[in-house]
């Protein structure tokens, strides 16, 4: 039997990856401060910024796998906040706890921050990780420490690094959700010129190729990417023709910070050879499923 | 006022910096389980894996400088122990912890064993850091959040990077503490051939290399050592002639671990011009030094 404890199960990714894990006859515990709404899954109420809560949990669930997507992600706020160390520690002693319950097998949600900017296009062991802000730092050390402790008492661990997502029921402050939302209330959307190029990944996409990976016996850095990096100003030109809204986006209006790297690709042959996943979604689909998606939605209160 | 707050303050390097910090002027604090013995300090008993008790300790002291030099560090074991993990924890919590009570001033013990071993010399930014080891790697991937959470904050941090250490009060399960102890008892020492070099600093120019870098402005990783790597037959030929005993030295009767690099020697620039610092002591010297002073103890018992 394979069961899974699910961290982050009512985040982004977490959200859209319990049916496939359900699916995939998993087991499905989820942890954490608030349960996830509509699966058949076992939740379990811990502070994972408490070493004493998260082992006690871990010593009672005993699980085979373990899927970490938990993190402090409050946008704008995420890249330098101190949180990020609580989170390095709790991470730690997640994995650890884990290992010592009698886990076999890690997935742990990387980032893209993690790459030293500057090259294009980002491969999992021959691009250099020396990462340019304090989130990216935390993951990439965190890592670094979580395989070498893995190869210390066999755990097989894999780290999901992920790129840039979008999709449905996606948070407010992101760059597609606001402005999504701005178009669809018939508000002005400025921006900067869009001349960035970003490898975007719809939500599904992620959540499939993260279930994939934790039932394949892949290990270390693995992109979590489509592959194609495209413009954010064709993706804003797409979101402005699927909302019938084009006179609301102010390219230029907005200056990219200088730290912001002319393109961000992730090389996704792990992903696609050692995983065996290859998107579902072209940009132009998932964005007009996504704008369609929140059309059904009233409008959020803000 | 210079107010330092010193962790593993009875450890062998921090034995040995205590007096030194005094005569720099600092106000010298000390916190831990055990207090040390003998030196005119404020000692605060607090366990560091506690980061309740840790913030607490850093609120009340409220010092400018930090030496934080306590890990877990059993001989033998500590290369693969998962109390890594904790002391990562712990330290981040410290350094965030003084950070937030308004220190200024951090050096932090690193490793040479951050290092990538194959080359014989290794210099602080021109040498990859791709450890062998979870206690390299848990150092390693420390020092990189540390150094980003720093620059969020505007803390100045240093990382001295310890290589080999010798001399008196050394706990016994090292290679010169061992040596000298068997052969002052009479007993035989069997070890590898000794072809090895690596590269050995004398306790007390290690803790005055540490002092120094506390008040210097250096920052990022300093290597502690003294430049100039010895094979470790001839320093056990020089504590065989110090003891008049080189009929129990059993050179060849242990294999060397394969893992064990040919060479190991710090490149100390950084450390001599930018701290200004130089060592005292030669080997010969410094060896001679040690060998008498396990004359004057008791034999210790085993």
């Amino acid at each position: 039997m394979k069961r899974v404890l699910v961290t982050g199960s009512t985040g982004f990714v977490g959200r859209a990856v319990l049916p496939l894990l359900l699916e995939r006859g998993f087991d499905v515990h989820a942890v954490g401060r608030t349960a996830p709404v509509g699966h058949r899954l076992t939740f379990h109420v811990a502070d994972l910024l408490s070493p004493a809560q998260t082992s006690a949990v871990l010593a009672t669930i005993r699980p085979s796998h373990l899927l970490h997507l938990a993190w402090y992600a409050e946008p704008g706020v995420y890249w330098t906040s101190a949180k990020n160390l609580e989170w390095v520690s709790a991470s730690l002693n997640l994995v650890r706890s884990f290992a010592e319950a009698g886990g076999r097998r890690a997935v742990i949600a990387g980032t893209c921050a993690e790459y030293a900017w500057g090259s294009a296009r980002f491969h999992e062991t021959q691009s250099p990780c020396v990462p340019a802000t304090l989130y990216g730092a935390a993951k990439d050390g965190l890592r670094r420490i979580l395989e070498a402790y893995a190869a210390t008492c066999g755990l097989s661990l894999a780290w999901g690094r992920i790129f840039y997502l979008y999709g449905p029921d996606e948070r407010p402050g992101r760059l597609v959700s606001d402005a999504i939302r701005k178009l669809l209330a018939g508000e002005r959307f400025p921006t900067s010129e869009g001349l960035q190029k970003r490898d975007f990944l719809h939500i599904a996409d992620a959540a499939a190729a993260f279930a994939a990976l934790l039932d394949s016996p892949a290990e270390g850095p693995v992109n979590i990417g489509s592959g194609q990096a495209q413009s954010v100003r064709r993706l804003l030109e797409h979101i402005a023709f699927e909302t019938g809204r084009p006179d609301l986006i102010g390219f230029g209006e907005r200056p990219l910070s200088a730290s912001e790297p002319h393109a961000i690709e992730a090389d996704v042959q792990r992903l696609g050879d050692e995983v065996g996943f290859t998107p579902r979604y072209d940009l132009n689909h998932g964005l007009a499923e996504t704008v369609n998606w929140w059309r059904t939605q009233r409008r959020p209160e803000e």
